[in-house]
């Protein structure tokens, strides 16, 4: 099956406690693709780049099944670029430099090859331009999984309402649930949200898992305790695409489906962190996604029945 | 089999965004006996109360098994009080009055016929209170758990290095173990904490669960995410409570058995902050924790293999 990925495909200077990265790739289309490659091809990228972003990282990820033609080369402007510093505790960063760029206008055009792909993985992006790609399509995919962040909650509320009820799958962090929802249990939020369109939330904690609800039910995802986070940039994206690789490949969108699936992109998201960018992803093969999937299951595997 | 629970026997008095509890029974070792004895007895209580304490209390433990010889009774003083009012995340609280009163040179003494016991509960106390109680033992316990606190690291941390030396599983929250080790990472936390004694680490995370290190082994324990947290007082002595209650009841002390004894102490604690104080430990039957539990295994239970 294909899976259309929208997403930002950009550059990153990132600094850790661990280090500095310099200017690298990044973007949460970038992070999506390479997720999600591992599991179905084709993806059909939707994005936006500059004439600074190198041909030859397109070309990596042609390599790897991913279909670039809806990625637009604007050629008199640069890509979109985005500096951060990681705290200690490495939760929290602060921005330090946001360049739009080619960015800042960009109206995704889908192209007649991508339509009837049943997976839609919308990254975290303005509102209006996921809605956008949602009426584009002649044909409802099976699955539309929207990511978002607080940043369009303070300034796109109404616009960011619609595009949710308008989807299947929505993955938002924890503090992002409370503010979309003004609760702050957890599970209140939760069931607001599944009022206001998804029938499955997925709450993303970081270190400490994932939270998926669907009408009465919840599942706990586990983190895998990390001796060292290097760099958390791009870890919720590669979840997402790991998440949507997953239920992909197998078809199936149902509530135990999307256990796996939360467990894969829980892996995937975990080979992310160990290096800057998207340098983990590129190495990893799918013996290491496996084995990793494996360590997942014995985390929160017991045996042991009441007596 | 018989286990040793060392704590203090209290009052205390509760605000939380959802109301006050004015003055209420409380103390670990009110928690940890009342949790244990739901699966095995006799538990025998090591504390000391003061004139106040209602011989209705008692006399509640006692009938559920708990036995009482070693809860000395100071007939002019008054018991151990504290008040305090939790912040809305209910993760944070202020302390508003602490009179130590009775517990303030609490020296307990093991009686005769607690001898032999093989598993020893010391709930948070006084690092030199901890100590003294196993120094007394005549035979070393199968199984020593010692819960603390930061507040020991920061004014008694040669005596809690010295108890924890002597002990075989250590209980401490996130931050606690962070503090004891000054790691940032709570894998290397626990890794430092492993060579200072205890073979066995647990780092109760609240609402994100538990994690359990064994030598290069970790399990991840979901919490039951909540609708409500009513009151957390005495949620991690319940836990506590919970846990060694099973070890002693199935006798196993395997990294297998622990376990399911986390999620034993999580499904008991789950239950304890649904309503102030021990309310809701007083009410569950056998068939509400086993269901509990049941729940607890759904939460992390996910069935696909990768293909």
């Amino acid at each position: 099956m294909s899976v259309i990925v929208v997403g930002s495909m950009a550059f990153d200077d990132i600094e850790t406690p661990f280090g500095k990265s310099n200017k690298i790739i990044g973007g949460a289309g970038t992070y999506i693709a390479y997720a999600a490659a591992n599991f179905v091809q084709p993806v059909q990228q939707v994005s936006v780049v500059g004439y600074d972003f190198p041909a030859e990282e397109l070309e990596e990820l042609r390599r790897r099944g991913v279909e670039t033609e809806a990625v637009e080369i604007v050629p008199d402007r640069k890509s979109f670029f985005w500096a951060g510093k990681y705290h200690l505790d490495m939760n929290t960063r602060d921005t330090l430099v946001t360049e739009l760029n080619v960015l800042g206008d960009f109206k995704p055009v889908i192209p007649e090859s991508y339509q009837g792909a049943d997976f839609l993985m919308l990254g975290n992006l303005a509102p209006s331009v996921q809605l956008s790609v949602i009426n584009q399509l002649t044909k409802r995919p099976k699955l539309i999984v929207l990511d978002t962040m607080n940043f369009w909650m303070d300034i796109a509320l109404p616009e960011l309402e619609d595009v949710i009820s308008k989807i299947d799958v929505l993955l938002v962090n924890d503090s992002e649930a409370r503010q979309l929802t003004a609760e702050f249990s957890l599970v209140k939020a939760a069931k607001k949200i599944l009022t206001m369109g998804p029938k499955y939330l997925i709450i993303k904690k970081g270190e400490h898992g994932a939270l998926l609800f669907h009408e009465n039910q919840v599942f706990v995802a586990p983190a895998l305790p990390l001796e060292e986070v290097f760099d958390p940039t791009g870890a919720g994206d590669t979840f997402a695409g790991g998440f949507i690789g997953h239920l992909a490949k197998t078809g199936d969108i149902s509530f135990e489906s999307m256990k796996t699936a939360i467990i894969v992109g829980s892996a995937l998201a975990s080979f992310c962190v160990e290096k800057f960018g998207t340098t983990r992803l590129k190495e990893i093969s799918k013996e290491d996604i496996h084995q990793r999937v494996q360590q997942f299951r014995e985390l929160t595997n017991y045996q042991a029945e009441l007596s």
